[in-house]
């Protein structure tokens, strides 16, 4: 079956040269690459060739920064866990927003059962925090600041440079949840300013189960695996060295295409919101138009559910998301959603349509000729609907 | 070049049909498993089923009861902080042994410095925990014991099933770290009757950066990762399908091999035990005979350095260990062989053999030759040598 993909925010294909790369590294049988012997060395060799391209990426020049984790969840729990029991002598007092990712929230609850304290500072009608609110919330008991650089379900951008002056002003470590943002928006971690990133390789058509934080030089934060000697002694554990090797080289395509993606994913949007009005009606654009991510679209379509639409639309074969898939389950209504100021029935009629490299214009055409007749289905059926039409 | 690998402690090659499933999971794009579209679901099914290709390995009847994680080392962290955080309200004194893994050690450092109290019992020359010292150690403020199933280096195993009569008895949880045991040696956690067992997939030439945490139903532990509701809502993170799908397939292998191998180790084993008297002399077997992994053997060597024989032996194509890749760059003596009883001239004079299915008896004569020169180039260097010789 050929299924349209458009749901690129949960799972990005693996691209052509990724899987060569990591079908070469299974048939090459490395060994471990901590092992002093020959065989060892080769296979130290590849993984510190990996970090060099993953460096690259964020603008690192010193690869030393980069430790590979498992997820960009692992690289959340370790920035934010690690950061603040290093610093848990300083104070007990964290300042986050309330539009995190649940790797940020659900960390943070964590170390709230343990007696820190947590600021959550609210957003604008855009998902966007004001660097002031930050500035306002900072305590000489706060010990980190964890933003994230773009929502994965609004695909708003923060303003990560503006926050990052505050923090380093008021000598408070800042980290950032990039998971969402490496690989498909510029970033830079020498001009950003922050002292930990997050990301992960499937945002960039790496494989999944790998991911990588960024920990500035000189920065101290504890290790969350403790045990043997690897990354630099940041990070135990036998390293999952095919799929390393992949993100390594998803890394080095997307230093090289950065800018033809770009292109690409902005006419996919683009076309979406151009088509969008001649196929159904009373909806509403979460995604703000500027500083957002440019291969995601978040749209509430009203009387509707959005569950309901994408089980709808993959019975046509495509591919879309409500929410993030790692919140499957949960029946309650998006916490971003509402941030942005959605009321309950909006907020649960919200598709969440996220572009990749793969896609055609064709794919747009194809989703809205589906949608519109989704839509129509369900509205005929809705209690909501029949009110109002 | 073809190298005789006699280091299978340190990294296992990946087998023919673990390579070809891992291949094939690369090549079927497979989604994200957390995703509520047809895609997602098949994913989801890929998941499961290696769950119970694993979960049968170690004779869970209830693939639920498996957590996969990125590593034994993760796993150790997992089970140790998760278990004790959890039950930190109960009492703060944990039991472990002197001769665990770093995982181990450095978990319950950790704990410490938060104001754990450890207990770590002693080991006779074998490199054996006495039950009886477990017994004696329990007070009403342990809320856990942690010891390994068998020793990376010694490959001693320990009487589990005693240990875990006691803890079952005193109502502690017991983990253990059967990180090199699992698909090793017969492992039956209803038998056992542990709480909470680590284990990895390289053990059993699964692919290395996947793992896998047993955790016994009705056990709870905090998550070492928290976010999304990924792992029935223990361990958060995109999972690494590839890894894990290549993890069950070479479960499935270990299940139907079992004897086979166990057969072709234990000659290897004892081809060794029974050729060294004619290559080299003054030399002792640290590896007790009764109830030690089929797979290893340690033996230290007088008047030399382990690391030198390593690298002169890696000159002729034959890689070995000199104790865990794990601590390598550490240049003290190893915690295990100080443990029990050798001295630190002896400690640093020890190699690991470690044998693998992919090894030939001839394999055995190739390193025992090279061995004899290597000796005797070594010992006629050596100012330790020179005074007994």
């Amino acid at each position: 079956m050929t299924i349209i993909n458009l749901d690129h925010i949960s799972s990005k294909p693996l691209l052509p040269d990724v899987k060569e790369a990591m079908i070469e590294a299974i048939n090459n049988d490395y060994a471990n690459p901590s092992s002093q012997h020959k065989k060892g060395e080769e296979a130290a060799e590849a993984l510190e060739k990996a970090r060099e391209s993953v460096a690259r990426l964020i603008n690192s020049n010193m690869p030393k920064e980069i430790v590979f984790t498992s997820s960009g969840t692992e690289s959340v729990n370790h920035a934010i866990k690690g950061a603040v029991l290093a610093n848990a002598e300083k104070g007990k007092h964290i300042i986050t927003s309330n539009i995190e990712h649940n790797a940020v929230i659900r960390s943070l609850r964590r170390l709230k059962s343990d007696g820190f304290k947590i600021t959550s500072v609210s957003v604008d009608e855009n998902g966007r925090v004001n660097p002031k609110d930050i500035a306002d919330a900072i305590t000489d008991q706060t010990i980190l600041v964890s933003i994230m650089h773009s929502n994965n379900e609004t695909g708003t951008i923060q303003p990560i440079e503006e926050i990052a002056k505050i923090t380093k002003e008021k000598k408070v470590l800042f980290h950032t949840d990039a998971v969402d943002s490496v690989g498909v928006v510029s970033i830079d971690v020498q001009k950003m300013g922050v002292d930990l990133l997050s990301f992960a390789s499937n945002t960039f058509y790496g494989p999944t189960g790998v991911g990588g934080l960024f920990i500035r030089r000189g920065t101290v934060i504890w290790p969350l695996l403790d045990g043997g000697v690897q990354e630099g002694n940041k990070r135990a554990g036998a390293e999952n060295l095919i799929g390393i090797i992949g993100m390594g080289v998803a890394a080095d395509i997307a230093n090289r295409d950065f800018d033809a993606r770009l292109d690409h994913l902005n006419k996919l949007k683009n076309r979406l919101l151009q088509e969008l009005p001649n196929y159904i009606d009373e909806y509403i654009i979460n995604t703000p138009l500027e500083d957002s991510l440019p291969n995601l679209l978040s749209l509430s379509i009203k009387y509707i559910e959005g569950e309901s639409v994408m089980l709808m639309l993959d019975d046509e074969d495509v591919a879309v998301s409500t929410r993030s898939a790692c919140a499957t389950g949960s029946l309650r209504a998006s916490h971003v959603l509402l941030s942005i100021g959605l009321d309950h029935a909006d907020a649960q009629g919200t598709l969440v349509i996220a572009f990749g490299v793969d896609n055609k214009e064709e794919d747009i055409i194809t989703f809205l000729t589906a949608l519109k007749h989704i839509v129509k289905t369900l509205r005929d059926i809705s209690p909501l609907s029949s009110k109002t039409h």
